[in-house]
């Protein structure tokens, strides 16, 4: 897989993702439109995703459940901004068992509905709440143009869905998901994230308040990494979920939303891969080092082998996800080309010399060629291994902070603006009108990401109108 | 929920099921055809079932992955038999996006082809083999008679798709695959199984070999709850499944599948619960013991709650599944009658007597009543209370399967044979032709069950037509 080379990040950079996410064997295309196959090594990436984020989530008080994957097509019709979002989107059962079915059935893009029409039939008191329930699956969208992670046809997520006894506990419960989220995205993605509200136009199909996480790729364009809702009372009413309060009053339920998407793994790819290939963090890698022994005869076969295959038991048994490349039938060159393609965080060499001298060589893929390696003694490698995998991932993150950083931009004028979002993020006042949010969006092809909630504390005016204006928003081009 | 009671499985044991899933917090029904929805409770009882499982996997070298969930239609023109097997229970998509599709797409009821269609592409070389990819998921399938857990039409499961070189390495993994389940069913479900070959009447569609474990139900139904099937080279060929051979020759892989579904759930169900509900084996409760603590006084219950939270903290480290029910709006009989509905294996009584006697109370739930009841010092509750959870998983096995060899029968003439599987299973030497099997089925509505490995050395008579026979196969009813 790994002998061709990607174009370069700067040359073409829509092309080394999508050759990327091929030769390092995370995905493929499926003979389905707009799908994706997750092959085994992204699985195994996503699976390290999901279980820290189900851990906390559980930790949290929420438990997992299962919903029907298709819901009748009249679910959608029930809140009406719902059924306007997603319309466009849906994939339609007509029929089943070899007959046309009485009611149209969609194969579900987002479980609200159908979560919303089974909560009102298990909520009846106060009780019951909080309700908090998660969903780990699959659901379809029918995207036009898709790219793999990043947007395809069927995605793999977890969704949320809670609901409450009032608004206070509902925003509480959409502000700590989005809180779970950032540290998800800075200890275990290491990629720095802004928490902050989208704005209306922004805003999920039904939801009264969407607050995202946003992340900025290589290439400076925006990645909404993560998003959290509020909708009040909306689906609670068209869902008629309901609970008796200890003063036995009828009440409306407040409910939320939220999710992250297979989606991050494109993140990952963006944030910080480079031209020879993935660059995993360590603590999402599903192979965090991989032992290459090295040797031309077959007497210095013997004495590599079982530094080797004793260096593997030790590592192992220390809970370093590891792999062991004796293959035979390629050279150590393209093993480390290989190797380096996947992301693999650090590479362990050993070598007669090392077999001689007690030591290996280590090579962190974060830091290519010489800078990069280093030899330490096989005794403690484990604990050498372990420092080394946690300064990786601390390096990840620094240098993806530093690098955003660098490219938000603090423009004085409209003109200044539309120039700098072109490459980089304008961190700007805004009015918070649609009036002005498009013409950002039509002169300079840039929306609104968020508006974060670490703002200033004095107000200032409209970057586009003049106008007083409250609190500052980021402008960027998206994913 | 456990306010009502349920009907006794001797009464009405399809009402007694259908009552206890819902009671019991299991799952739900769907407003959509033949649906259901697993509850958090069900669903943290698949999740101990599948990380078993998944562990497993993995130590066998097996890999995870995700392929779409909807499949064209032509794919399953591709192999003959497997068409005719699901053309009948498919869902169909014929619109996507606001357009109609040019090609249906099916929600697939199982993955063979997509599968060997990628297999197809990814496999060149006997470096390549064996590729043993699992995926977990739900399929569909449009059943007309469903019941919770044990037939809807969406259900969960894995499914294991495996190529290899060689004929003897792909029934190698079939058997391997079926030894896993056994283990599953045996030490964590505490469910006998007979392994054992499929009729070809009752095979998978398109395969040549298919194996399964089948379990005893309390109503002395049979319930297939695992198969692994060899499909020779029938699915290699239909999807161009090849490899070059180490002398370099093209060759035809050889292909397995295999699945446990959330059926299971329904054999547990059926198998270790008694009329006041579910019974769940230690090693797969999500709650393995619950705490109640019982008082009336306020004082009582300072002193009382004080034991308990300090139980529930020790018990808690101890790796125990644990809940504390300190609800105030219901009596401790409800209480016991409702973690008895649920099939929480140990309930742990505190009240006044036992804080001065420094004991608790033990119920455990396989032993209704005096018989089930111990009192143990506080001091050391964390291992008398792991003593007693492996004691109960051992009896469950041991009573399952006392009560299965019991309903096994011996017959000796054919009428005989129709009568005792009226309630029973009968073992009996068959001449393993089609007319028959058939017969039995219009006789006696049974089923042949398996062919199980496990044989008696000497030959026999067919108990249907007489002729020589050289293996015995179960009869029996089946879900």
């Amino acid at each position: 897989m790994a002998e061709d080379k990607l174009p370069t990040r700067a040359d073409d950079f829509a092309e080394w993702y999508n050759q990327l996410v091929l030769k390092a064997d995370l995905a493929d295309y499926a003979p389905v439109r707009g799908c994706m196959v997750v092959k085994p090594y992204g699985w195994a990436l996503w699976e390290n995703i999901t279980s820290w984020l189900d851990a906390e989530f559980k930790k949290t008080g929420h438990v997992n459940a299962a919903f029907p994957t298709l819901i009748p097509m009249s679910f959608f019709e029930k809140e009406k901004e719902h059924v306007e979002g997603f319309a466009p989107e849906l994939a339609v059962v007509t029929h089943g068992g070899g007959q046309e079915l009485e009611e149209k059935l969609v194969v579900r893009p987002t479980s609200e509905t159908i979560i919303g029409y089974m909560y009102s039939k298990w909520i009846k008191s106060w009780r019951d709440l909080p309700l908090l329930i998660v969903q780990w699956g699959s659901v379809l969208r029918w995207e036009l143009r898709t790219k793999l992670f990043l947007r395809t046809a069927e995605f793999y997520w977890h969704e949320g869905h809670t609901a409450h006894a009032s608004a206070e506990e509902a925003k509480e419960e959409m502000y700590r998901i989005l809180d779970i989220y950032e540290e998800f995205c800075l200890q275990q993605a290491a990629i720095p994230v802004i928490k902050g509200t989208k704005s209306e136009t922004e805003r999920f199909a039904g939801a009264q308040v969407t607050t995202s996480i946003e992340a900025m790729m290589w290439d400076k364009r925006a990645l909404q990494s993560g998003t959290s809702h509020y909708f009040g009372q909306n689906f609670a009413k068209a869902f008629e979920i309901q609970y008796l309060d200890s003063s036995n009053t009828l009440q409306y339920c407040e409910t939320t939303s939220w999710a992250i998407s297979s989606r991050i793994i494109g993140a990952i790819i963006m944030v910080h891969g480079d031209d020879q290939g993935l660059v995993l963090p360590p603590r999402l890698a599903p192979v965090q080092a991989v032992i290459v022994p090295i040797f031309k005869t077959p007497e210095d076969k013997v004495r590599v082998m079982e530094v080797a295959d004793r260096l593997f038991k030790e590592l192992k048994t220390a809970g370093i996800r590891l792999k062991m490349d004796d293959r035979d039938n390629v050279s150590s060159g393209f093993k480390f080309n290989d190797w380096e393609m996947r992301g693999v965080p650090v590479r362990i060499e050993v070598g007669p010399k090392d077999v001689e001298k007690g030591t290996v060589a280590l090579a962190r893929r974060d830091k290519p060629g010489k800078e990069g390696k280093s030899f330490v003694p096989q005794a403690g490698l484990d604990l050498a291994l372990k420092g080394l995998l946690a300064d990786i991932q601390d390096s990840l993150l620094k240098r993806a902070t530093e690098y955003r950083d660098a490219n938000i931009h603090h423009p004085k004028t409209y003109e200044e603006l539309k120039q700098v979002v072109q490459d980089g993020w304008a961190f700007s006042y805004w009015c918070e009108s649609r009036e002005c949010e498009t013409k950002v969006k039509e002169d300079a092809k840039a929306t609104t990401r968020n508006i974060p909630f670490d703002q200033p504390k004095e107000e200032g005016a409209c970057i586009v109108c003049g106008k007083p204006s409250k609190r500052k928003v980021y402008f960027g081009k998206a994913y």
